[in-house]
This record gives C-alpha cells, structure tokens and sequence, in this order.
C-alpha cells in the first residue's frame, strides 16, 4: 500500500496503529466496505514500526521477563517513546490483550462516535505492566483465546467499527435487525430459491402479512437467543421486564 | 500471493477458505508466526473464490430475504455448490457468524488437532438458513460484534490454532503460562529497566526466589481475574473446589 496512508492531514475517522508488522495494514481492511471507505477518506490509517524507537545496535524492542517465564516482554521505554511519536493523533489508547475488557457491539459503537484511536500491538508475551499503567492504556480482549500478536485483534476492532461510521454501509436501517442491537441474536434468513431441493421457505415469510412476518422474526430471533446464548437471553429478559410484555 | 497456495497436494494442516474476497488470505497469516509456517508447510492454504460458482450471467450469488428487511442473502444453491467443490478438504465446516457458538482457546485447541477446517465466509446478510443446516456448517462466533463479514473471523481462528501446531512456536513451555491454560487470565509482566523513570519492579521477582515468585504469579493471576473477569473467576472456583485449596 502507498505510503500516503500515513498522511496525517488525510481526513475522517483517524487510526493509528503501532506495530512491528506495519505490512499487515490495511490488510483484509483494504478491501470491500472497508477498503472503500480508505479510498474515500471516512477513515485514514497511520501505521508506526515499533521496531523504529528501538535504542541498541540490535534493534531490539524486548527483554527477558524478571521473575522469569518464556517468552519475551517489550521494554517499557521503548513502548512510551513509539507512544509519545503518536501524541498529536487523536482518539484513546487501546491495548488489545486477553486480560482486557471484553469488546462488543457496543463498545464498537462508542469508537466509532470518537474521533479515531491508536491501538498498540503487542508482539511477544506482551507489555511491561508499568508502561501500561502510565499511558493509561486501555486493555481490550476479543475473546478468550491466544493469538500471536495485538494486530488481527486490532483488524477485528477496525472492522467493527468502520462499518458503523457515517456512510460506509449504504443506507443505516440494516443496521437495526442485525445481531446485538436489540440485544437479540438474528432470525435465520431465507432467499430464493422459494423451493431448494424440496425444502420450502417458512409460509410466513412469503405470506404477505406484514404483522405475522415481524412476529415470526422476534419468536425465531428469541428462541435461537435462548437456546444458543442463555447469557445474552438473560440479559435481555432483564431489560424486557420493565418496558414490555413481550413473553 | 503465488497461486501455488491453492495447491492441495501440500503438507501440513489444511486451511480452507470460501471467500468472495481471495486476496484477503493469507493477509496477516503470511507474516510473523503463522507465515513462517506457512513457507515452511506447517500449514497449507487453499482460496476458494465463491462467485466462481454464480450461475447466471450477472454472477449474483445472492438474493432478497424472504419476508422483507435490508441486506441481501447468500443463495443456498450457490453456497452448496462451492461447498462441494472442496468436499475433498479435510476437516469440520465453520461458518462465522455472530449467532455461533463462542470461540474460544479451547475450541482453537480442538481444531488444532484437526487435519484441517473448510471456513465458508458469509457477506451481506449472511446465508440462508437451509443450507446452513443441509452441508451441517459448525456456526462459530469470535464475539458480541458485527462484521464486514467473515474473513476477519477466519483470520482470527486461523490465527489462534496456528501458533498451537507443532513447530509453530519455538518451545511449548511458553503455552502454559499463558492466559486461559489455567483458566486465569496472566500476572502482570515486567522486563528491563528494573528502574523506569522511578518505578521499581516488584521486588519479589527480583529476589532469585523461586517459590515466592510462583506464588506472587499465582495470586496476581487470581486477583486480575478475579476484578476483571468475574465470570471466568466463578468457573475458575467451581473447576479448583474439588482438587485444590488454593485459596
């Protein structure tokens, strides 16, 4: 990719995202919604090499660990300094880590309304602890499992969240029956053909009735919720319990 | 990327992705880690462009829901279709998608073990749900967000089973004191300079003293998943009451 990316005088939602793999970016985002939305400034991507702020012969931006343990940890110093390269662009500061906060919907919501973030990737077994603690990073896990390094966790989090800002999907209603906003998982979908090898599409949904259509879509989008994800049916029991009666 | 990756004589365990975007993959895979076992046929990787299998001459490969709301779906024909095509790849069907089970380091553990998977990545609405059902697709979910679609999922599963192959990482010592192998989440980790712009590493892993530094591991372990990740914290309880008394 072009290194006009790292222009910071490009326009729209700001990313910054501190790497040793800048190569991987935009990656997967090149592409499709999100590449598009780059190609038309929604969004603009400044990559930084980590591996740019290293102060020995070696290059290198990591140490053993005290207390020991394998693997590698990144040196606090050379974290802070890559940071403080990346003080004037705007947005928090992110740390993709299993230790952190639980990303979703929502908090995906609430990036796409800032004005962008800088997400740092840890490489290794991940950042000192002090460095974290002193930049404030916010930790922030996709979900509990291990991966090699903070930068596919950091393309889930873009992916998320670009799609929500202004003009990337073509019209926003989409956005109000799909998974999560209403604290539901999505009914099952149905297109043609009306008649796949004998199997027919539910009669409900190709009947016309408008009322029967909406009611058939939450009875299917609750069941599946409840059979599949009980904490997110409990959740949404909750918050039903006051405002309605739909049950 | 060379177009000797969709070569299906390759070795090692067989990664098989249906895409509409081909050019995503290896993407982030074919650096770092899991490109490392990529060029050295840890793992092989084969493309399956989906809209090679559209029918009609403005190749759609989807359609309108059935019972009206936006988006479009994948056609089941067209899904069943490329699906056959690679019925000769081993391993389980995943379908990623938001109303999936939860993927987590077990599941990436399981899948590990596998010859392979065949990752079919939905777009748009995502696919109708008959075919869903007919080829069997394992629906998996990385988490409580929405997409683009499900190559950043891939990406993600990929990812995470791929550092567990053998020979991916240089020791297998490094994986068992990592988040989620003791179903806590990790201790806080320090490295060099011991003294950063005055703050000390604690100093019981500085002290040789091998039974301390195992036990303030262990409690940091307990105390970080115990704030942040209550429901971890409980399973955790539940899985230590009948073995230990660790606490």
């Amino acid at each position: 990719m072009p290194s006009s990316f790292s222009d910071k005088n490009k326009t729209g939602w700001h990313a910054t995202i501190l790497t040793l793999f800048p190569k991987m970016f935009p990656g997967p985002l090149g592409f499709s919604l999100a590449g598009k939305a780059l190609n038309s400034g929604i969004w603009n991507l400044k990559t930084v090499d980590i591996r740019n702020f290293a102060q020995n012969k070696s290059r290198s931006i990591d140490d053993y660990p005290f207390g020991g343990g394998t693997g590698m940890v990144m040196r606090p110093d050379i974290v802070d300094t890559a940071l403080e390269a990346v003080a004037d662009r705007p947005g928090p500061r992110l740390y993709p880590s299993p230790r952190g906060a639980i990303f979703d919907q929502s908090w995906a919501k609430i990036l796409a309304k800032e004005p962008g973030a800088v997400i740092f990737c840890g490489r290794y077994e991940g950042l000192d602890e002090r460095v974290i603690k002193a930049r404030n990073l916010k930790e922030v896990s996709i979900g509990d499992f291990v991966l090699s390094g903070g930068e596919p966790a950091a393309i889930i989090i873009m992916d998320a969240l670009i799609r929500l800002l202004p003009g990337v999907l073509g019209t926003t209603t989409g956005l109000s029956e799909e998974s999560f906003e209403n604290g539901l998982l999505e009914y099952p979908l149905y297109t043609q053909p009306r008649n796949w090898n004998g199997i027919i599409v539910p009669e409900t949904l190709t009947s016309g009735h408008h009322a029967k259509v909406k009611a058939w879509k939450r009875l299917k989008a609750e069941s599946i919720t409840r059979e599949r994800r009980p904490d997110l049916w409990e959740q949404y029991m909750k918050n039903n319990d006051k405002s309605s009666s739909s049950r």
